[in-house]
């Protein structure tokens, strides 16, 4: 499917199909934004090459997976970022590959699925941002497409916290699992996110580079907000990934300490038990001739010997600690 | 609310609401302090826009959440900061965000709630450094709420330290629950100390900046002395958060040795009793024909054999080291 | 074994044996692919030698191990990398060492065994690479090999998801020792690729190098396009290291709790049955004179004594979290 | 107490009390180290001030507590760095905050209590240093306050290898903590060791540095040799507690393994006499009717049967591997 | 023990004790080689102090310990590296530190006992490196030197191998204890080399510097094959050292794994018969009124009873997944 959004001469808006592609081309005054979602392949390598677009950016947008980039070509500046296609609670991301060809009148973008970012920016108010440069606007579709993963990452710091509340308490596997999984998801993003912090670089450095207008002394406060929050991004991501460790680290102590007590309680009650039913045992044993049965008080010496045994070794055991 | 302070032309310094301001403008020999305290967010936005702040800078103030930033525009040298609006035992911080605004004439502080700082400076004494600079007035102000994150760190050492103490004797879940919660909370500190020392590093550049005046070389030692500050605090928070993460370590090889000795003690103790109980469980046993029952002896021999056995053990166990 | 790749003046392709390279030294309009496979050292040697290769160089070709380099000699580019021989699942490569001296014309590559990649290329095909420079082909070369690597990682990946899932629920013994070899497999992995970045690099400082125009302006996307290959294998490869660290560490803590948790079964077990056994023992003893053996009720009292004992000890450990 | 070592205009040295400022004074030719030590605030204030000290440096040379620092005002490079008061075996420090002000023909040294390095350099030898120049001499003493600390870490490489062979072989907690006291204290040594290796960068580039002539290209050899030392001194405490980090891990990896070991002997112990302890109390029930009991060779073939048993379950803990 | 190799003017080389020197000194046309081994220290100093080695450097050489270190002196350059007197497996290195001054003509090397590189150079082959400069001579013996190290490192990956295979199936604790072992020798290693990398650097550096002309363009590759060698025992060092780390996390896992299996057999073992055997106890007590005894089929009811609740909680641990 393709879509355009026209900015004519008298700076008025215009949205409709592949035919104001013409318009564009006749009047140099007008700003062009084509977006292509869902195309056939090959007719989009078709429509792309005879925009100007290199054949190495085409196969890269393309391509299924490939990771984030920007890359400068003599026509375009060409900008693939992962964005969000679908987010699930616990930073499950079904991720979407959104590539865009910037130009000096035109912006294409390209992507496989529907994009929120660019479904929710592709009206008429987005026509004053491509006026003022299609760099412009597609840093505002990075930018908002970032927003969405800035959403789930703050809503994931309540989710955190209430992790670790619950693990202090009572921990459990369960628990452990969860954080093991979100500990992978925040390996993987905390990737990507260093990607795009690059590319956030990079934009920077386009601004004083001689090769290129296309990203222009104006927009050094668009690109420092979008840099803020790729860092942001990234410096979240790392920070919670340390803190999933740092749980994981400290239940493993807790864990081994209760361990420790459970095991105390075992041994204590196996110390002083075992010797005591020993006794009872030997005493029960059917030989004919056990002097000590016949002994008037046998059984009430029997008992206090083992009492003495074990208020001993309840007091050797509070000496040592273990009670 | 809306505070001035306002230095005359004759250096008398002058406190009161929102009316100084016109004061200032129309004098160009006068310097202002303009603080913003719990403000309507419109009229707040209306007022700092007439002053010429920029959008994006104004949109940044307003955030709830925004990480620490200072970014250099037309008319402002614009500082965002985290401070501390109320800091309780253990390292927990109530944050406040602080945002200044730092012109050739005027600084503007914003913030949500009171800021300590703030009103610790805002007094006559503050008029003299508002005269030298606004930015250097700006810098004693960070520098003021950097020493309430310093005091409280500099106690957090000796919490540490009797935390060490306590946990190489008794180590038990509380103190490691509590330890799981300062690395988690230095963790987040570390990473505000991040952006801080950043900022310090950015206010050092824009001393040979050419492009603004508003920070200048009579600043230079100021900015050092900020920035030894900024520096020492993230040296501090990575060292806490190291020592803590070594003391879970330490914990839990001392917990696995202490399991390791238990787990002896009750094995010598069934490894001994639990085969001569079962010699006295077999001589319990009711068949008729049982010869030994019937040996004159057989109780004594049997005791023999048990002594025999328990000793035999003990000695093997103590070839192995286990007592 | 060697082959020859002849561009000829008139842009066809002739692939032959050595006689080629005098053709390729009589026209200065012809461009030469020498490629050398399993050949016998001393002639190897002679020839290279012959061609202007540098010793150093050459001696680093015939090493059977020797880190991944690049080198500008004074007539060749000297590149050394390490080729896939043979994938077996489970990140299990046999490695094959190419080297590729690049010269103006000519491009002469050096391996002990079949490579996969220069098998694939070695073809007409390639000679429109060839003729657009030696460099452009070599890269191609190092392109396809290291596209060998990816299909391995990628695959790897969904290996990697599948033992997250079967660890979290019965991790075994098996799955840990499989882990502790794939951890071993990448470090190494990691450590090739971190060579062949450096090379990435080394190849991009060389297009604006003044000392040599081996290679030039026009190759710029395609060691762009390598360098991302490059960078994304060394950062998958780190980033599945890190995710077998992080299952290693989590099911160290689910273990941990798993053996809590069985601990207190064990306990519970033995702390309720060992002391009811013991009284059971104690009136199995055969004294001549046990009064309450003697007692009425005596059996009906002592179950009673029992049960009481039994459900105090369960509610304290219910009290105590343990059941 | 304030002393004074003036080398005269006839490179003599004379040592004496605080008049000998006054003779500095008069002639330009003089060389003077003025040594403050435990001197009332107010007054050491005043004195600072009057030769030309910064207020902001004499701020830090009075606090308590302040990270090494170098800095360059005017007329001093001020130099703070923590020297040490008392060494106590087993890397116990108490340290000593020694602030030197270099300036042209004067060094001042500011101390709180009596400096080791100080002490020992205080004498017509040192004569010699000021005159070459006072930061030679500042850069003396610095080195030499470092090789107390690098003594006392040189002689901890001996207790660490005690450590690390009685560790192998009877670990136990004692061990334990120490090592975690080391770890705590090597952590902070290596912080201060980072801020000293920062001053020493710093030295390094006021060689070339326009604005100050304090420390000049002759001095290039003694800022190396100092660099070397401070150099070592971080690199060594970082090794030890690397060294000390591997210990833990492999302590906790040894003592898993022994629990393991433990654990095998009680299992197969419990496994093979608690099936048998069952069967001879099932016999040595009182049941009126159990017609095993009756039969001749009841007891015998019990017996054969438990034979059967044990040794059954042997050869299956044997090939386990558990025996 | 002082012996001269002399390169003469016709570019013969004689072999021969320091009378050589003098020849030396006369003919501008000729270079020598001076390679003092276990000298005299005082001598030592005034022989080296006549040829111009500054005193800083000569001090540095009889130290028994100096970090090694590459420092350029008015006359020679001085290049203190670490090579190995003696190598025994598993990574035992008693270490001899070789000071190299490297001079226009003069090529001065230093140690205390012979090494092994020296010897083996110390001959007329060396003549020719000689001549072509005494730098040149000088990397060929540190790049001998470091051959050493690495072939230990390359048997100690044959090792490592083996150490990973036994450890995967039968770790026990004298593995562990190899393994730490290596560990600590393999980080003081990974520092030595650390030094070692730093001086490649600093020789390359040396070329384009305008202050010596000792090290000059010609020995670009021959630093180019150093530095590779000494890039590679770092980088091969770390790895090692990281999968030492990843066999002490991956053992504690598998151990931690056992150590639950062998619990939940003694849990599993406990839990069935403790109940049993409780009742077997309750029946053999001798109260002389327990009516279940006199049952007629009083036995075989409690062994039907015994049977279901040993089948039932058999049941019930297959169901927990404990069997
Ligand atoms: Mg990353
Ligand atoms: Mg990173
Ligand atoms: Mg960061
Ligand atoms: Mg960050
Ligand atoms: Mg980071
Ligand atoms: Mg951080
Ligand atoms: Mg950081
Ligand atoms: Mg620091
Ligand atoms: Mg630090
Ligand atoms: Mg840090
Ligand atoms: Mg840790
Ligand atoms: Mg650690
Ligand atoms: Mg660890
Ligand atoms: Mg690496
Ligand atoms: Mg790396
Ligand atoms: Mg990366
Ligand atoms: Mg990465
Ligand atoms: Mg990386
Ligand atoms: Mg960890
Ligand atoms: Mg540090
Ligand atoms: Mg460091
Ligand atoms: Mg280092
Ligand atoms: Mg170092
Ligand atoms: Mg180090
Ligand atoms: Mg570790
Ligand atoms: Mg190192
Ligand atoms: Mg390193
Ligand atoms: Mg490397
Ligand atoms: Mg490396
Ligand atoms: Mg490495
Ligand atoms: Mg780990």
């Amino acid at each position: 499917m393709i879509q355009c959004l026209l900015v004519n001469k008298d700076k008025s808006t215009t949205i409709g199909d592949i035919s104001l592609l013409e318009q564009w081309r006749q009047d140099p005054n007008t700003y062009l934004w084509l977006d292509i979602g869902e195309h056939d392949p090959q007719e989009e390598r078709a429509l792309l090459a005879e925009l100007g677009c290199h054949a190495l950016a085409i196969t890269d947008a393309q391509r299924e997976r490939h990771p984030p980039k920007i890359e400068l070509f003599s026509n375009y500046l060409y900008l693939l970022y992962r964005g969000i296609y679908k987010a699930s609670p616990g930073m499950i991301f079904e991720h979407l590959q959104i590539s865009l060809f910037i130009g000096d009148r035109i912006l294409i973008s390209r992507h496989d699925k529907a994009s929120t970012a660019i479904t929710s920016m592709f009206n008429e108010n987005s026509g004053r941002y491509l006026k003022r440069s299609p760099a412009h606007l597609a840093m505002r579709l990075f930018h908002t497409s970032c927003g969405l993963y800035l959403k789930e990452l703050i809503d994931f710091e309540a989710e955190l916290e209430s992790i670790e509340d619950q693990f202090q308490n009572h921990g459990n596997d369960k628990l452990m699992r969860q954080i093991t999984q979100y500990r992978s998801r925040l390996i993987k993003l905390r990737r990507t996110f260093n990607y795009h912090v690059n590319i956030g670089k990079a934009l920077e450095a386009y601004i004083d580079d001689e090769d290129t207008n296309i990203v222009n002394e104006k927009e050094v406060h668009t690109i420092n907000d979008l840099n803020e929050r790729l860092d942001r991004l990234l410096s979240l991501s790392q920070m919670y990934y340390d803190i999933c460790g740092d749980l994981v680290d400290g239940y493993l102590s807790v864990t081994s300490h209760q361990l420790n007590a459970t095991m105390r309680v075992l041994t204590v009650i196996t110390a002083i038990f075992v010797p005591l039913s020993f006794l009872a045992g030997l005493y029960g044993m059917n030989f004919d001739y056990i002097p000590e049965l016949k002994a008037e008080n046998g059984y009430f010496i029997l008992l206090g010997v083992m009492f003495v045994i074990a208020f001993g070794l309840m007091a050797l055991f509070k000496k040592k600690n273990w009670l």
